[in-house]
């Protein structure tokens, strides 16, 4: 069943739901619950039963009506859908406030993320210590990048940098780029971009709270 | 028209989406482009014209075939909708490398969001500067928060005080949270709490980096 799953077939927002899935159901493993329906996973997440059907269907049908599902099964599925079932390695490039903040970020090395550099363009920076590694010059990004198999680039740098560091980190090979810079970097063959803009977030609240106003007008 | 905009009609999923839209239009209108087509902006965005025409389609009809949207009044309807045609008093609590890198993320102000407090719970850190704000002490976070009709607080401490750090700001009166502590908030009557886990961003690209894999087999 593992080689049926056509990820062409799962649409982009589905995505983000099934790491949200996959973080409840590590939890209900660590609480030693076998099994787990739709209904409760819904209601543990604040989500819609139906909606967890639909995005679990694109699998196959690994649910028994009535029973639920296999928790450990599912973590195995949603893991290697995501990608989880092998090792990345990533780069942080811009060690600012936010990029030594991700880069202590315990959540990303549980889930097979491995941070093996740190990049900065300031001499102030360069040569110092963010946790076990030691900020490197941008200026070596693309060689590597080359030389350790670098997967993902996290992007931390300000606007006005970020498409020379993406440029540098595509070409020493990169294939998955995490921009938080607040531009928007050009497309390129091959390569994965997921644009961050934490503004995003602000929004999606102050909708729901400019609803509620609305609603009790 | 703007009046018969219902909001609870709009999916959540759709709501993210806006606020791109609505980047991508800011950018427009800085460039004087009057008008824009879904396709012009599905290009923009790397995204489906027909998901826009869909996205738009929930404020009715403001498109007119052949010629495109108008970007001025687009922005508007777009920015009314997501609650962006007021202030937002914001506080940020947990003032480590992720609160502060969020503190003078400029992005926020621009969108209307006003961050008037920052809290923290070390005697270290209280008293300090961030920008222009003093860090304030966490167990004032209430009484702050009534007083200063805070409307969303954007939590950034350790996972083990996430959830104490919530129920005070909502003891205050907090409408909206942002939660980037890696723990799950539990509901609140009347608040709208929005998990934001940053490894989530790295699954996504995990997702289609072996998904490219996948089709390369």
């Amino acid at each position: 069943m593992a080689n049926s799953i056509d990820k062409a077939k799962v649409p982009q927002a589905t995505v983000p739901r099934l790491a949200r899935y996959l973080r409840v159901l590590h939890k209900l493993e660590r609480d030693n619950v076998p099994k787990v329906s739709s209904k409760e996973l819904a209601e543990r997440l604040d989500a819609n039963a139906a909606q967890i059907r639909k995005d679990f269907s694109y699998f196959g049908e690994f649910g028994v009506r009535g029973v639920g599902y296999e928790v450990k099964y599912l973590i195995g599925e949603l893991s290697k859908c995501l990608g989880l079932d092998q090792e990345w390695n990533v780069v942080i490039v811009g060690a600012g406030k936010l990029g030594q903040a991700l880069a202590r970020y315990r959540g990303f090395r549980e889930e097979g993320f491995r941070l093996v550099g740190i990049f900065d363009s300031s001499r102030y920076v360069i040569g110092t210590q963010v946790d076990e590694l030691v900020v490197q010059a941008e200026l070596q990004l693309a060689e590597f990048v080359r030389e350790n198999k670098v997967h993902i680039a996290i992007i931390t740098v300000p606007a006005q940098a970020a498409v020379l560091v993406a440029q540098r980190a595509i070409e020493g090979g990169i294939k998955g780029i995490v921009n938080f810079a607040p531009v928007r970097l050009p497309a390129a063959p091959g390569v994965f971009i997921r644009q961050v803009d934490l503004s995003t977030e602000l929004m999606v609240v102050s909708f729901y709270l400019s609803q509620n106003a609305q609603s009790r007008v």
